[in-house]
């Protein structure tokens, strides 16, 4: 027995909001001060460190739960599969449904029931909730469906991430150019036959760490402070990532019996391009082993960092060609990792 | 191997707000229009259909995460667990923390990373997310940690639901009587010997059932419409109950191998008195068996609807003795099930 993605599909949305965008920006530091510099020195400055030269943002009028149907109904024919004969609808987010215009959150009903609404799926035993577990949600819900194909209580599941971004952060922190939105899902099936899911690792540190990504009040000082935006401390991120990330993906590989040679990808959450260079190259240092060309896919540099969205996405490009330079092939084996709001960190190793 | 609850914890807030703490509310139409009634016989019409005469409010400075963490406590104590060696923190919500005041929901980090940050626990093994599913979310919490258990990824699970729908409800709106805020946990672990859960049974109806309970304006039209408050169509909730909680209860009671005359006691969520009471009725007639006197404990009298929290509060105040009238002692066969937002219904066959 083997548990397999059988289907992918990705919803990227058609708005491009490039860097240039944010040149009128008032950017402040989080006492309310103004910058020294100039925007188009602060935009150059995140551009070299994280890669990002343009993001996506959803229409107006869709939500979370909108992307994740369009995600959805790719994933569900590329799987050729009947939705009816779905166990489970499993959405990962982080903010449920927000309106364009709006500060609120919108998770009643789940957005997994929206999504299986949208779907047409009548069957009431295809059940539907969703996950929260900061941008790593998506994987985490792969490692759930897994946990209900190995317990006997179900045997197909769509797994899917989808965030708004865009909505919720803070206009007057230069942290709001990495953030976009997008949609990802899969298809998860127990299959005759070998590969699929190898090993899986999950954890969550809750020191410090768990407000080191929070909702805060914003920069400007003239702002209602009851009203919350996505904030972060980069910095602490980066050396939590660092520290940690290299050993989870260590660990993972080590769990599935594979070894370094076999890894052909790395499929890293895309928060930072220059922290994901950072410890693909320490995970490789963990091996002594050369990293080969090619090794970590990466789509950040147009499409942002849209949370739950950043791995589905990726893999959904990658397996159907559509990133120049990166292909798999039939038996290729990969790693899948994440990081996020939690602090959570998460990995799979699988063969396809 | 069996998968047993071995501990219990609830928390209910001191704050006691009574059916007279509406007499000067002004209770409008859906369509803001005015009611042709006073409030006191509202309120009495309200009582006799719910049952509901007084529900609980955290205090200004609690939100859902401390609720939990309360119940959490308790629930750890009881089970005489060292938390470090916990697998899983799972938490069911449906709002996040919303601050008093405040109409935004906040969950990120999760509330499950949050409450083990409270509990000091240092362990990254033990994963933390948060789970939405309606009111039922605490009960397919324990089906989540028994999929762990049973796929070999846990063996000790804390199963928490905590809610403050006080901060969600339009003050306009008759059914903000109805709701009520509350957390309650659990310890799930694998044991030797027989008993623990025995059969579970969930499902996701969403068809026209997808929005009976949702987020909506208020029923004020001089209020901000884009001010979502949580909304239900309470006729529709209580036939779709009707319609399909008996027969899952039976579906659920049925797969467990137990028959109706093992059946001590019925744990439901308590949304209003007469419904619960229509179906346990109509469970029985399923089975043309009589129905046992004290077959359903009850406290929403006296705690209101406080979503997620009902079960498990209900069963921690019974297990110990707290509730009049009611016992249970080792060997008991109970049902627990729920139904809520999404809409969903699940139960579990237990024994002690």
């Amino acid at each position: 027995m083997s548990i397999q993605i059988t289907g992918m599909g990705s919803y990227i949305p058609e708005i491009v909001e490039t860097n240039k965008d944010f040149l009128k920006a008032t950017f402040l530091n989080a006492d309310g001060s103004p910058f020294e510099i100039e925007n188009d020195v602060i935009i150059e400055k995140f551009k070299a460190i994280t890669g990002i030269e343009e993001r996506r943002y959803a229409k107006k009028h869709h939500t979370a739960s909108d992307l994740g149907y369009f995600a959805a109904e790719k994933a569900i024919s590329d799987a050729r599969l009947d939705p009816e004969t779905l166990d489970y609808i499993i959405v990962a987010h982080n903010f449920g449904d927000v309106k364009h215009g709006s500060n609120q959150s919108d998770a009643m009903p789940s957005l997994a029931a929206r999504i299986k609404h949208s779907l047409g799926i009548k069957n009431p035993k295809c059940v539907c909730y969703d996950l929260l577990f900061g941008c790593p949600g998506w994987l985490e819900g792969v490692i759930q469906a897994q946990a209900f194909i190995r317990a006997g209580m179900a045997k197909k599941c769509l797994v899917i991430g989808a965030e708004t971004l865009s909505r919720v952060y803070d206009e007057n922190d230069r942290d709001s150019m990495i953030f976009s939105d997008g949609a990802g899902a899969t298809v998860i099936e127990k299959k005759e036959g070998l590969g699929g899911i190898l090993s899986h690792e999950s954890a969550t540190f809750t020191s410090e760490e768990a407000y080191y990504l929070f909702c805060g009040k914003s920069f400007n000082p003239q702002k209602d402070a009851n009203t919350k935006f996505i904030k972060m401390f980069g910095h602490k991120i980066y050396e939590f990532a660092l520290n940690n990330v290299p050993q989870a993906l260590k660990n993972c590989l080590d769990a599935s019996g594979k070894s370094i040679e076999d890894v052909k990808k790395v499929f890293l959450h895309q928060a930072n391009e220059k922290m994901d260079e950072a410890i693909i190259k320490r995970f490789y240092r963990l091996f002594k082993f050369p990293m080969p060309d090619n090794a970590l896919p990466m789509c950040i540099n147009k499409l942002g960092n849209s949370s739950v969205a950043t791995i589905p996405t990726l893999l959904d490009l990658v397996q159907k060609g559509k990133l120049e330079g990166h292909q798999l092939h039939k038996g290729d084996v990969v790693l899948m990792g994440s990081v996020g709001a939690g602090m959570n960190i998460n990995a799979i190793t699988y063969q396809l």
